[in-house]
């Protein structure tokens, strides 16, 4: 039988020589496991010898306690009388007269401005924040806005087919939704929540290797057609990840595997970084406690994103990386953070196990002042187009309206991706609000492509678009195939 | 003998198993016409069971009523006593003393600021919104802006004279009113008011599908040699456009029909559907109303510009128009909406039909980030400079001054319209205030003239301009030619 | 002996049947002036029955009154008791602790700031004001600020010398005064007093056509070696510029005359027309009686710009002005107001008589959007540069810095014209704030060419410079030497 | 036996007939030094009669009293009792809770904003302003931005090693402190404390000839391997620099000399020479007595930068300078300041004396509008890229970020220097505060060469980055290899 513990005795377990928490009713000695947790000591010891079951909650999917813990760390249940009563009320912004209705919000800005003030500020800042100085994050959604359209007339566009197919699988919609983790942070619905939104748009959704919910929980209401995408980070202990594929494996409604490489580590995500101390319902370190648990060389701690980041591996290259996923799943491959041609024409060559590629600055999140993945688009037009006949070119970053979904259509992407979008819907409304994200958009797509003469997303094409502004600023330097030559030749 | 009913009685009937409106003292029976009505049947369900004569009026030219109920719909007559008293005066803005002379008002951004403040916000957000971010509005200003001037000296300009011709008529100014609709939401003079205005000035006069006066109301005061265009989107029912071709055939001041091409679809004009339930003198839907009554599909309601679309054909083609309208009209025809070389040049191959194009984006009220009109004629010198020669070319959007005027004549524009500009003059003063716009642009226009060493229109040619920065910006791929070839060889 | 008037009696002829005015204590019968008055009748009549002293004087030169009025026009004198005290006390803005003393002014931004506070708001309207948007003035600017400049490094410039000579005559520095009117406006010294600092730099004055002082005046204190212009307005009664230009051929230190071209007729200065009912000391005319008062076909009246330009000749041409001019005066003639390589070219063609020319946008105060002087400086270098062999080639708007200075005579221009930045000196400490001025431009100027590495004027290039943005901006079109050519060969 | 002064009679000797000052104590005469302060005699009559040690220490080296007054100078002691007591406590600016702990300070503009509230307002005028408009200091740094990068996937970044070499001198990161003068302004541990921050990145130091410690102070920690270099101004009078590389040459840890040439007269800082009279602690002179005090000629007096520069040689030539220096060092020479790519490969025939060349605006402190030092960077690789092979080009000004300085190197600076920053470090926290500023900056670095797919300083290279929005813009005129050539034969 359980031993019961008393809240006081928890308390005195604070420190790395003896560090208890409480989570869900239970009471866990955590350290022996502090150094290995993913997420730094740090973000633990500063919940040590208190309940941290609201901090650890949305971040983390079921299993993952059973995972890491040892069964001998958990030592009993608390009793919960003894637990402290919440003195200061979580943190909540409640809006004057309850929130506007769903249909009152009429493009992504205002459902983010929305989703903003329903949120936490830690939540807001893991999700809006961006490398650097959001160079890169501003200029992917400029870059669409640089790009005129070119209407035609006299086009019959009583109908309106929005269906395409992406890595083979049929969709309703072009749009599809990127890996971002953490879903729960904006709603306990989290990635499922996301899921049902999806469903009644035939919406494909990747789900992220981060991801607050397990896949087999994302995926249990699949509608029939629904189809998933699955996101990994390679983790340092490879075994890691090679049971995350066999769980994967056999998930029917998952029909690839994205394997992200444009943050083989963390960018400098400031706001996220700023936010680290400013946990909901939690005191704020002192300054003087928190400088003197950190040591300078630590540069600033790290918010959310850095604890993810935490056992993802730094060294993956062609050679090591591909042959070892073809043993553990028979899956396409899609790989995702292309930023060059070069790398998009390395990439065709891996074919027929690499079906896919997507062009993305990781949301303006990994190297601030990267390439837009519109740029990189242009860039495979100029240097390499055999690419489009050979890979299904995917592009994620920037996109709000439906203007920028046509213009990347446009330019032979054959589906886009949107990432911060839905979880700013899920926070804004729950299932309802991703819809309603989902409806926005695939509404403005509709009306650009009736308006530019397009019925089908087939006949979207580079006439329908002015892209000169762009083509002025794209790379303009040697194309780097000698080098992919040179590559190819000593086989990678 | 009329029945007369007390307003009690009539407000029961308020939903859509019963549905009875009070317009200008009678009382009708709407219930079976909900599904039919053009603006979607929310909008009278609104004001079922109410007076809605002071909403009904500016929108609906006279016969409307007549047109589409049938008789028996008319059920008698209102007893006025039982109408509720107005408690809330209808919203007035009253600026402190009055407003300001309108000779003190200087350019067409000082009318625009009294016009915004003399009318009702749902008249305003009609007339100011475009579609999307207005990327598109912005950029037919600043794209005039962008162009410089090349004023020649030792030229004697004492003489300065506007006068030149439009699809072969005679006018005094290259500057007409485009099509726009709903001019008695500014003023109740409406478009006769404006057609009372430009005949001071000369000024060509197109009538708008959707004015809000009949067409034979707007130029029945015509002056001697005044003439007038009239619009045309072609109805779903073709029959209604047929019948109002043979209307305006018999109208001997109307000199050409222009057939509007770049609206299929109405655009989203975010400022007009935040509008949608801010009626002046009726009280705001709450939103949980609001929010039942729509189902999420729809998308943000619509405001005026989605109502007025309703019955738009979205299916013609150069096939099947052209033929249908030489059926209905002996009359020139003049295509609006042309906003790529390609289809200037298509329209170039339809003569003696069509006689001229009008290059627009629609105010920047269709697709956002269309190119401005003086984009696509630059395109036009670039590609398929013919077009000059066998068709008229118009352009219209973002013309704030005489130097903006001068610059499209100089690109080998034969006129320039200006749509929203005589709706905030008509709001800003009446008659007097779209006379106070005409006076300005065209004093503007003649001191453009002057500075540059010009005293005819057709002196104005382009090495009066340096429009290197637009050069740079316009469309340079292929001339899509080949595909022209193949419509043309197949007959379109 | 005269008559003397009591103010009451005056008062009474207040309208166009009989209108008298007090003009430093006598009273004059101006009616029959009226129609003839070259400012306009209006604002002679808003004086009408009134002391307008204070308004006439600072804006007419001495002799004005026996130039236009007959004899008998003056009626007698004024009784002083009976003159209204000043009500209202003259518009004033004192500063919290009088002004910061001059040498504390850093840059001309700050001499303009100082200086604006200083004047009425009618005289800072008048000298502040450009055409429509300012885009022309606003470009001038910016034009030079997007030269960068390229710094040599192991240079001796120990000395620096920045003498030089202006269409043959030696100056002091490359900076000289353009024509500007009404300097009395800022200050009671007037031009006289810009002349006493010119004089401290060797600097060239330019006067202006309508300067508020004889030119016999500004140029009765000359220093030995003290150089003056004057500018001309061919006059539409050529009978007045050729008695002026009797009276200029007397003054030996004015060495050439400057004929300006670029405003045929004047600009739409908005800033100005804004401020025609401010007049200083009066009662500003209520709204009614200033509507009744014009008709609306005048366009928003006119303020001190559009008075001046009354009776200057919009007909010139080379033909009909050339040999006249060389009639009435054996000086060198300067033509100012070129805006394109056609017309310098054109003037090149016109030697020995022409001799210089002066690019110039007229301080962005005529044509908006034409362009800045650098731009047409690049044009001539771009199309026809033996411009410069032939011509004194000058340049002026836009200027605040010594930088700026150093990058027009980097691109061949012999001298750089500053025209509002010595009235704005005028208005900040009278003639030591236009020392000030020169003192900073000056030091300025020196400091660039050493940190260039120029030790002379005649040091400084085009490799000096890096003006590709510009050059990415200027015309691009067809030369125009076919037109050129035609009209030189029909004598023009 | 020293003489013991009262205050009182020490305030008698107030002006120019009779000059005292204390220091450290001390009472010196100084009326016969005053034509002689390379400051200008003006800043020491401000403090004329009293006690000055508090302005004169932070900007003294040791040993300057000794340099410049002859024994007698020195009167006696002052009697301290007699002394005022601090009326005005010192300017300080206490942050509500203290300054916030460094580790919180993320970004290199959030340790300027530190800084700027910890000092001064003269200390900070003189650190931050720039020359004119300061639009050079604003483009340094934006012209990094508009560079964007293209990272390379799949590479193995799990070792990211920052160390290189700079002018033959082995280094822990390609970031060096570039010379710049008064450290002890921002802190009392001045240049020392740099140093000390220096040592534990193995980062080089260059010491300023203007440094308000002597360099032995500032190289006596030195640790193993630990390097320098020392800047040097040549003096008009040569003896005093001849001494001063006498002492330079024995300092072991000092590896070679920098020669700056970009300012051989001081450029206009408008900030600092606002703040002149703004002196801690010290009452600011009235308005009448500076205007009296200044001719007006002297432009408006100057700040620190203005009194440094006194007795900076403007006369340096190839001719009359290289030799000289190669009689009095063998240590290496680097030329400081090229802004040319004329200049740089000038440079490079002038080995084996010169070593490296860098390229620098001087922080847009010196000509502004001159060019950012990768503008030079690229006019290198486009006129004359063999200078790449010749010498080590680094270079400085507007570095903010990791990325800033990766995109450096990738156009082929072997080093980057920062100037401000060390000095905000320094105001911000001193040693600490300049290690925080190192740490920052070299985990950007590490971040963005990982996240590029780079693990060497070697591994970077143009194919890193796309820098065409600033190819664009530089400069595209004849490369005047001629005029180098002559210069060449002519033996220079």
């Amino acid at each position: 039988m359980s031993q019961i513990f008393d809240a006081a005795e928890v308390r005195k377990h604070n420190d790395e020589s003896s560090c208890w928490v409480i989570l869900y009713g239970s009471v866990y000695d955590v350290t022996d496991f502090l150094p290995n947790h993913p997420g730094g000591r740090k973000i633990i010891l500063r919940l040590a010898g208190q309940n941290a079951t609201e901090e650890y909650d949305p971040v983390h999917p079921p299993g993952t306690l059973e995972e890491y813990l040892k069964p001998e760390a958990k030592l009993g249940t608390i009793d919960p009388d003894t637990l402290p009563k919440e003195e200061a009320p979580k943190e909540e912004k409640h809006l004057d007269n309850g929130p506007p209705p769903l249909d009152s919000l009429l493009n992504l800005d205002e459902i983010e401005q929305l989703g903003s003030k329903q949120i936490s500020r830690k939540a807001w800042a893991y999700y809006y924040s961006g490398g650097d100085d959001l160079v890169s994050k501003r200029l992917n959604n400029e870059a669409y806005r640089s790009i005129l359209l070119r209407p035609r007339i006299f086009i019959d566009c009583e109908q309106c087919n929005t269906e395409t197919t992406i890595i083979g699988c049929k969709v309703g919609l072009p749009i599809y939704v990127s890996p971002a983790a953490m879903a729960r942070l904006a709603h306990p619905t989290g990635e499922a929540g996301i899921a049902k939104a999806c469903s009644r748009f035939g919406a494909l959704q990747m789900i992220s290797n981060n991801a607050s919910m397990a896949p087999e929980q994302i995926t249990s209401d699949a509608q029939p057609g629904q189809i998933f995408a699955w996101q990994l980070y390679a983790q340092i202990d490879r075994k890691k990840s090679e049971d995350m594929l066999a769980r994967i494996n056999k998930i029917p409604s998952i029909k690839f595997v994205v394997l992200t490489l444009d943050a083989p580590v963390p960018g400098k995500r400031e706001e996220d970084e700023r936010s680290k101390n400013v946990a909901s319902g939690l005191p704020i370190i002192s300054a003087v406690q928190s400088r003197s648990a950190s040591k300078p060389t630590e540069g600033g701690g790290g918010g959310i994103g850095k604890s993810l980041f935490a056992g993802t591996s730094p060294n993956l290259t062609w050679k090591n990386t591909l042959p070892w996923l073809a043993q553990h799943t028979k899956l396409p491959l899609v790989l995702k953070g292309i930023q060059t041609h070069e790398d998009a024409y390395l990439a065709s060559l891996h074919t027929p196990q690499v079906k896919g590629i997507i062009l993305s600055n990781h949301g303006g999140r990994a190297l601030d002042t990267a390439p837009p993945a519109i740029h990189t688009l242009l860039e495979i037009h100029k240097y390499c187009p055999s690419v489009f006949q050979n890979l299904d070119v995917l592009v994620d970053g920037g996109i709000k309206r439906g203007t920028d979904v046509v213009k990347a259509l446009c330019l032979g992407a054959k589906g886009v991706g949107i990432g911060r979008a839905p979880l700013w819907g899920l926070a804004a409304g729950g299932v309802e609000g991703v819809e309603r994200t989902f409806e926005i958009l695939s509404e403005e797509l509709k009306t650009a492509m009736r308006l530019l003469g397009a019925s089908r997303v087939a006949d979207l094409n580079m006439q329908h678009i002015n892209a000169r502004a762009l083509e002025r600023q794209i790379y303009d330097g040697p194309a780097g195939f000698e080098k992919v030559g040179m590559w190819v030749s000593s086989k990678l």
